[in-house]
This record gives C-alpha cells, sequence and structure tokens, in this order.
C-alpha cells in the first residue's frame, strides 16, 4: 500500500518566513511550491527547489493568483485568458530553476481560492486544462478527490492526482473549510485520518460520519505552527501500518 | 553584408500601451521582449511571442530589475544571488510561453540600468554571466559592444551579440545617454547611422566625430513616438544599400 | 441652470501615460484624481493635483482596487475591513498632497469595478459609508445616479454627488455598459446627452427612448483617444445654452 | 531623568507576520509604524495605530522605499522628487487612520536604507527636510544622532530626536552595522547600553570602548526574536534607576 504525502513549500516572501520548510521536508514526498504570485520570490523558490532535491522530494508548481497581500485567498475575477497566462508565466519561472537542477516539474496545485475557481468553476475549468495540456500532458494535476476539473482531466487522458486535506475539517457532503490563519492540529488525529485514507480510502467529517475519498495523495499544510510534528506524526503512523510514502510517480509505478 | 535589426517589444501592461510593436515588427529581426518585472505582464508577453511567431522575428528576453514604477531604471542594490534568482525566473516565464509556440530563445538583454549593471558593474557581471551559462550556453548575450561583461563573455566562450545604440546620442569615448522619456529622431539621420554601423563599423558623436563601434546587432528604441517610421527607414536604407537584415542566428551563419 | 463636469484624472504611471489631463483640464470642473492602488502614484498625483490647482478644478479621490494590472476593473473579494482601510489610506495619501497646496478634497468616487462594488454590493455598502462618515462627513460621495448607497448616504444625511455617465451607452432600465478600452465618441453626440442631463434630466438609451436621470454632474472618460474634443464640446454645448458649469459646491451653493 | 524607547511596529503583511507589536506595546513610548512601502499594509497599520492608543504610545510613520520584498534595505535610485511623493504618500494615509482615531503624528523616521539615504546622502537630506516642513512643521525627525541631517534640520529650526540604536554595534566611531535578519542579543546588555545612553550619553562598541552619544531615544528592534524580553528588561532597567521612559513630548515637555 502507499500514498504520496503533500505539503505547501517555499511561502517565505523576502523577510517575511512562513512555515518551517526545511523542517518539513524530510517527512514529505511531494512539495508544493509557491511560484511568486501569491507567495514565495525567485530566491525563496530557488532555495526551496534545492531543498526538495537534497530530501528527494518530487517538486510541483503551487501557482496562485496575483495577490501577494491577499496570500491568493481572495477570488479576482481574472478572464481564462489571464488565467492562461499566469499559469504559463509562473510554471515556465519554476521550470527554470529546475532546469538547473536536473530536476523535472512533477505536478501543477493551484493554491488558496484558485483551487477552487479551477477546480469547481465553469468559467475556468477547461481553460486550465487546455493551459496544462498545451505546456506538458506529462504533469500530473493534483486538486480535490471529485471536483469537476479532475473529472474532465481524467476524461482528456490527463494525469490527475486527487487529494484527502487531512488537516482540514469535512462536512458529510465532502466540503472542507479553508481556515485564514491554520491552527495547530493534533498530529495523532491527523496521522489517524492519514491512515484511513491510505487504507480505507475514507476521512471522518466534524459530526463523527466516515465519508469515502478517492486519493492517492494527503495534504498537509505547512502554516500550522506545528506542521513539522504533524509531518511527523502522519508519516510515522503511516510507515508503521505498512503504508509506504511516495511521490506521484512511485505511486502510480 | 548582414546586420541585426533589434527593438524593445513587450513593454505594455494591462491598460497601459506602449510602443507600437505591431507596426515594428515588419522591419526588424530581433524583438527584445519584456519579461514582466521592469514591464510588460504575462498577457503582453503571450501576445507579443505571438506576434514574433507571426513576423518570422527572433524573440530575446529583455530581462530588468523588479520596479514598474522606475522602469527598471532606477539602479536597486539588488545582491548578485538576487540577480541571479530573478534572471533566471524571468527567463523561464518566457521559456514556458516559446515552449507551447514552438520557439526558441535566441538572447538575453538586459533593460534599462540594469544593461549598465552587468554590463559594466563588477558587482554583477559574474553572477550575469554565470547564470545565462548555467541555463542556456546557447543564448547570445546582447550588451553594449565593448563593455566589460561581453568581453569576459566571449573568453568564457559564450555566445555575444556587441549592439549599437543607433539612435541615442554618442560621445568621444563611446558613451552614450538614455533619455527618461523617448524623444523623436529624424529616421534618415537613424538610418544613416544604421549604415554607418553595418557597413564601416562606425557611429558619429554628438560632437561630430566619428568614431569604430564593432556590431553585429543595431538597436532601436520602440517606445519613440516615431519608432516605426524610424525602423522602417533603417530596414530600407540597410536594403538598398546591400545590407541584409537578419537575426543572430543568420549573422553568424 | 448648472452641472458640474467630472472627469477621471491622474492615470499615468512611471513611464506609462493614460489620457491627456492638461489638455482636459481646462474643461472640466471636478477633477477624480487616482490615488495609486488601481492607477497613478505619487508623483503622477502630485502633478495632477498641482495642475488642478492650476485650473481651478476641485479634487476627488478616485479609489481603486489594488490591482495595477486590471487596473481595477477585476473584482476583488476582499473583505469590508479591507474596503475600509484601503479607502482611508488611499484617501489619507491624497490629503497630503492637497494639504501642502492648500486645497480641500471635495469628493470621493470609487473606480471601476469598486464603483459597482460600493454602490451596489449589499458587502459594501454601508463599509464605504461608514468608512467616508468617519474620514470626512463633508465629503461629496459621488456614484452613479440612483444607486443604492446614494439613497442610504442621503438618509444617513450625507452629501451626495449622483451623476450620469454621458459617453456611455444605457438601456431601458438605466444600465450602463463599460468598455475595456474606451472607444471614441462623437463630441457633439456626448454634448447633447450633457444637455439632456443638465436641462430636462434625462439621457437617451442605445435603443432609442429617453429616461429619467436626476444628476447634478456628468462624467466624461478621460482615457478615450478624444476625451479633449469631447469635455470641450461638451463644455461649449452647456455654455450656449444657458447651463453654468461649475464644481460640486458651486452646484449646491 | 528621562528617555523616549522607540521600536519598529506594524511590519506584518497579510498573512505574513513579522514582529510581536502587541507584546513589545506595553514597553516602549514611541512606535515607528511601518507606512505601507517596505513592510506593513492597510489593515495593519490600521490594527497597529489602534494598539497604540490602546497603550498610549505616540505614533511615528516609518516611512520605506518601495520595495517589499527587499524590506526597504536595498537601496534604490529615485530621484529627489520621487522621495518628496513618496514620502508625503506615506504621511498621508498614515494620517488618515491617526485622523479617525483622534491622535497626531509624532515623528517621521525613515526606515532601512532610507535611513542613510536621508541622514547621510547628500542628494536627499535636503529633499527630505523640505519635504517634512511643508507637511508638517511640528514632525519630529527621527535620525541617528550626529548625522548630517539632523545637524541641518536643527539648524532650520526643525524639531529632531537623535537616537541611539541600543541593539546594534557601534565602531569606534559611532558607525553601527545593521543585520539581514536580526539576532538574539542579551536582554541584559541591551539594557544596560540604554542606561549607559540616558544617563552618560555614552554607548560601548565593540572594541569595548565607550563613545559619546546625545540622543533622546533609544531604539529597540522589534523583529529580533526576543525583542519583548529586550524591551521590558530596557524599561525595568532604566525606571528602577531613575529614568523616566516618555515619549518625545514628554521628553522636551
Amino acid at each position: 500500500m502507499k500514498i504520496d504525502i503533500n505539503v505547501d513549500m517555499g511561502e517565505s516572501f523576502g523577510r517575511y518566513s512562513l512555515g518551517d520548510d526545511e523542517a518539513l521536508f524530510p517527512y514529505v514526498t511531494s512539495a508544493n511550491i509557491a511560484t511568486g504570485f501569491h507567495a514565495g520570490d525567485p530566491n525563496v523558490l530557488d532555495r526551496t527547489i534545492q531543498w526538495a532535491k537534497q530530501y528527494g522530494v518530487a517538486v510541483g508548481a503551487h501557482i496562485g493568483l496575483p495577490d501577494r497581500q491577499g496570500f491568493g485567498r481572495r477570488q479576482i475575477d481574472i478572464s481564462p485568458a489571464e488565467l492562461r497566462a499566469d499559469t504559463l508565466y509562473q510554471l515556465g519561472a519554476m521550470d527554470a530553476f529546475l532546469k538547473i537542477y536536473g530536476l523535472k516539474m512533477q505536478h501543477v496545485k493551484p493554491h488558496g481560492i484558485l483551487y477552487r475557481m479551477v477546480g469547481e468553476q465553469e468559467k475556468y475549468i477547461d481553460a486550465f486544462l487546455d493551459t496544462v495540456e498545451e505546456y506538458d500532458r506529462d504533469l500530473y494535476i493534483m486538486l480535490h478527490s471529485g471536483c469537476e476539473a479532475l473529472n474532465r482531466a481524467k476524461a482528456r487522458g490527463l494525469k490527475i492526482a486527487p487529494e484527502a486535506l487531512i488537516d482540514l475539517g469535512y462536512d458529510e457532503n465532502g466540503n472542507w473549510m479553508l481556515e485564514r490563519v491554520k491552527k495547530s492540529r493534533s498530529p495523532e488525529e491527523v496521522a489517524a485520518r492519514a491512515l484511513g485514507v491510505a487504507k480505507d480510502g475514507k476521512i471522518d467529517t466534524v459530526s463523527g460520519k466516515r465519508i469515502a475519498i478517492d486519493s492517492c495523495t494527503v495534504c498537509i499544510h505547512g502554516d500550522a505552527p506545528n506542521a513539522a510534528d504533524v509531518a511527523k506524526a502522519v508519516r510515522a503512523a503511516l510507515e508503521e501500518n505498512g503504508v509506504t510514502p511516495t511521490n506521484l510517480d512511485g505511486y502510480f509505478a
């Protein structure tokens, strides 16, 4: 049994630190690295990709809306053409660093509100899939398990990486709640949820039920104060219970 | 006899138009397209590269300092590491668009004050050359004829494209003067200067002398009000006098 | 009979010029000057306020969303608290320049999509009115005639300046259409519409009807290519037909 | 005996936290609050000014270069006119918030490299003093004790607040060293230095000597990891040794 562990990385910006990336890298298998629009900057991108290489962690482009102050969490009514151009710009910017370090981009994951825009909003879904397809058909598209964009991506023959958000609350309809500032969560609880996803394809709701979720990867938010402890606990729980953490290529091998 | 004609393109930004790129493209052989730091944006970059493809014009990355308000003309005391990261970020961003249109980046040219920083300032020369070399040894480095960076680039075995600024004034030491807002110049005068560079390897100074300048490319600034007329006159004068306008690969073929 | 003529000014940004402000100032009575978020910058703000003083034109804060690339025309889902803070920041920034030139801010007018957000969207109306009220009860609030925000402002006892958009098309329900890039319009036609608003309180629709519009000010968009000709024609037509152009204090005197 | 304790505040930005302002406020008498160019944003500015009011701490404008990524620490070769416009814009923006909370701006202090530019560089000194003088002659200008700008400000009859940087190292010529990322310092050591400044007008150098420094205020950098502990120790040491912490108006009363 296998599962990918993905974490947002590279969200620091200039003098501002966010997330303890170095502490997290040992426990994750895929890093969603900010590409400089909602978070990160060229120096941070460079450093974070070097860490990913050092730790053998697969790299994905964590693309976002052009809104640092809002951290990519305020919807901006961009046009589909702007989504396409902003996406290409960010994918290319990251690929420059991957090229010089001899790495290959594994996946693309939209950040913040863009995650919902391209995952669920009719205006953006196809523009996003078109863009990924014309840029690199080999990229995994990482979005929430079951979203419309993944359904269509699959129908197009694109590679998909449906995820479960193991440190967020779900309701019985499979909806999750984003937090403006990430709170600490019990590492044991999140680890138990990771196991549930990996072994049973199920996740607990806030109401105490269990719902089905079909995922190849579990997400841990790196900006929680105890994110490294959570990641460590998740990885340990998986390994102790016969689930091998692996990146997406390993998962689908 | 051959010469490359290079023009800055893609400097518009959102609602702001700058330069009549479509009017210029028919006359140039190499386009220095802004990569979104000092000017341009992802949409403009996309559209301008499409035009370059349509007109068969070679594409270069016109990289700049992260300063839209100053249009990349105010020196910012960045570190060499920041220069490297900012350069890679911009080169990659442009390469994303070139990739989907099946084009290859021909050259890199720093914009505004960055042209002087990487061309002449000890702090930045090697960091810039290192960056180009690690990103793509095949890129031509376009800078002013005779500058220290080109000397070192040549010594390293990198490809160089020394240029003459045919629409700016020179003094007898070969120094030129940038204008904050580009003024109109007589198309005939600029055309005559282009011919002088292409045929004799010489350019007039403001004091009325002629100095030697060894260049494979002549630059026309696209933000002058009559830039298209200037470009048209330059191209016509070259062709009528037996000089074939060609991009850098054509020049060095 | 009197009417105010308002025009957007100060939208240039660094190297980018937009609108021929100097050509427009002689014909207008109120200038909506960009406060640096969607357009303008501190230097442009300074210069434009100096022109307003020189031409005796009343100054208003043309506040916008923090989105230069989108020119304040892409809705951003800011919170009401962010609207308040962004508004105060912009009002204060402008007031610094007014203070040193011995001027007083006459009005505040939201730009682009913010015009609709604070004029019509429940989420923002009261936050905007609260902000104006706590900052300066003496400011006129300039918004479209009949919008919900003006109704509430009036009920609160705030000063209102309902406007008619004489160079945009209206449908029979009083809705108008924004253009992404402003087109030229016949100066005579716009002048006739200004007269209709000033003398009869009526404006033509695109379907050829006339609808009532209660306005103390008519807006001319300064970024149309022939904006100065339009403004000149509007002013001349008003004066020739017994309507005195005057700023808001003059209108309500 | 009296001394002012000033600390940089309000440097957080959107999702990014920097400095534990709430923990610091109880110990300081003057807050240098970032005005949104190098750090801070309108929401942070609003919140920080509210805290200042709550704690009875005097407010100063911590103006900076327009460079968030560089945190205002990279020199940008702006023109004196740009310095003036950027300064006015920031002073006004802050004054909007002070106005609604019924407060008055006490002082202006340039941040980062701008501290040196306007304090020591001929190109900027007079432009800065002119700007403060035309905006509000009543503002204290806070800069390093002995710098040329303070000498000239005094000669002009402007109010000055010469400071000592008690948590930075000095050499025997009175030069201090900025740290890119602020390190922790022993609270006792910094407290002893504060006492030396307040009681003896002297500060220790890194070489173990003592040099004279004439200051009405001591600065504690709020972005050191243990800044609140340092501030607490400084305040306690001053009070226990008969030095009353007071803001600038109190000091000069």
